[in-house]
């Protein structure tokens, strides 16, 4: 593959920029890659293993001469690290970012984005309960969505790299705008996390429940919420403060069917209940059939024989 | 292996009785199994792909002769079921069961028990979103525990060969008293699966965000949900009808716990979110070390390389 960027610069080395690295490299999507994180631990990983080319120690110096910046960072801490590296970018240089919150994340960015350089947000679907910089792999976004946010004025073939650059690295790309996608992101993503965080402090809280029992039968249904609950505790924080009013709206529908459904179990009320498991059903089916997840029972845990 | 009983009954053909089936003849754990199941589809199946030696027509036949009766219904039909075998079981038969709740059970099925006759309930941890007679596989149950529930005057030999079967089907067996079996599964099972057929509810709902991009961005999180939301809706009817109180109580806690985090989230409490997320990043690692689940990222959907 040609090369869709000369030199891309990865600032914050986690699960999704070493899984951009590993990514950019099997398909050679970058003549070059470098790499700068926050922590000197982080960086001596990064180092330790061969993520990146050249890991640096300040971002400014990661920065220079790239012609695709990535700001890989928790959502929280965008506008600091585009404060630190706007005056060594690379004149027209783009920058683009992974945050899963596209309205604040733009509104932190954009201000201090020198003349001649672009913004191209972007968030791709993927990620698993690990974090750091060796949890990335290759395969991480192959046939998971990657949302574009494409800013006025933008010129389309700047746009069209950033696109490029995801399809190399195995995604599908859709465009949408801000609002939109911190909306659908709030059903699809947000309010999942935070349930099934709360479920896991709940089982933790339990005294009477000792946590040896909670973990020892958790292959009942409570281990699927344990696997998005380990996720990476400062990422979470900030994607729910900064996607405040949308998370809000989508938790209190959530509240209001739970009480539906609460109030069916005291009452007694079989048909009602019945009816709502038999609807969930059919989504777990279109899921399967857009070829977001596999058919295998219990996620292919167990090999199957018959 | 010497078998542990001569002919096991199969009352029930789905999930759980077909992979006991499967499992039984792989590890040679009866010399005959039989089987009933109340929809004529279902034994028209069951007789197609070989799932159990002979498959009756009517529970009275398949439990004649029999020294296991295995009672593999959902929890509301339990009742109905030990009525129409009672007069037909062998003398001192043992019967037993795979419900998710266990108090109810015990007085569904107890009082019908003819002298001689002895209940050991049980309840294996184990099951995919699949149901059906098709969905049963061998190793459903390796690795998985399966609780016993002994009742007061069952001589400890029959309780003894009960547990023999399920070591033989691969799982490990403990033994609890029922209303402790009833609150623990509240929280690792019973409350979890509600959670998630509600969150999967509401994205059903929403017609803002259209039901194609709830299912096409679903890997973001949401797809976890909706796989335990695919589970059967009748045994979940059941399941929440007759374990009402202990569900109820931990869905009380759930809200509230809930609602302590939408507040930290509308007040900006980054410190109490990340503190919570901390913590229950530690139970996930405490499920692993137990060997209740995969360390493998996202349960090992995608093939990992660097």
């Amino acid at each position: 593959m040609t090369p869709v960027y000369e030199r891309v610069a990865l600032i914050g080395l986690g699960l999704i920029a070493s899984s951009m690295f590993w990514g950019i490299r099997r398909s050679g999507l970058a003549r070059e890659v470098t790499g700068y994180a926050r922590s000197a631990e982080t960086r001596e990983t990064a180092r330790r293993i061969g993520l990146c080319d050249h890991v640096f120690d300040t971002a400014a110096e990661a920065v220079a001469g790239a012609d695709l910046i990535v700001l890989a960072v928790p959502v929280g801490a965008m506008e600091p690290v585009i404060r630190d590296i706007a005056d060594h970018l690379a004149p027209g240089a783009t920058v683009t970012d992974v945050g899963s919150v596209k309205r604040h994340v733009i509104s932190a960015v954009q201000p201090h984005l020198p003349d001649g350089c672009h913004f191209v947000p972007a968030h791709p679907l993927a990620g698993t309960e690990h974090s750091g910089p060796e949890s990335g792999f290759a395969e991480l976004f192959d046939n998971r969505w990657c949302l574009l946010i494409p800013l006025e004025n933008t010129p389309d073939q700047v746009v069209a790299r950033v696109r490029a650059l995801w399809e190399g690295l195995g995604s599908n790309v859709d465009e949408m705008d801000a609002d939109h996608h911190d909306l659908v992101l709030a059903v699809t993503s947000h309010a999942p996390h935070l349930i099934a965080y709360t479920m896991v402090g709940v089982a933790d809280d339990l005294r009477r429940v000792t946590d040896s029992e909670v973990i020892k039968y958790s292959a009942a249904g409570f281990r699927d919420f344990t696997r998005i609950a380990a996720s990476d505790p400062t990422m979470w924080r900030d994607v729910f403060l900064t996607n405040k009013d949308a998370t809000l709206e989508i938790l209190g529908r959530f509240t209001e069917e739970l009480f539906a459904l609460q109030r069916a179990i005291r009452t007694g009320d079989g048909q009602h209940l019945h009816d709502y498991f038999t609807r969930t059903r059919a989504i777990r089916r279109g899921i399967i059939e857009a070829g977001q997840d596999i058919d295998a029972p219990d996620f292919g845990r167990t090999t199957v024989t018959k």
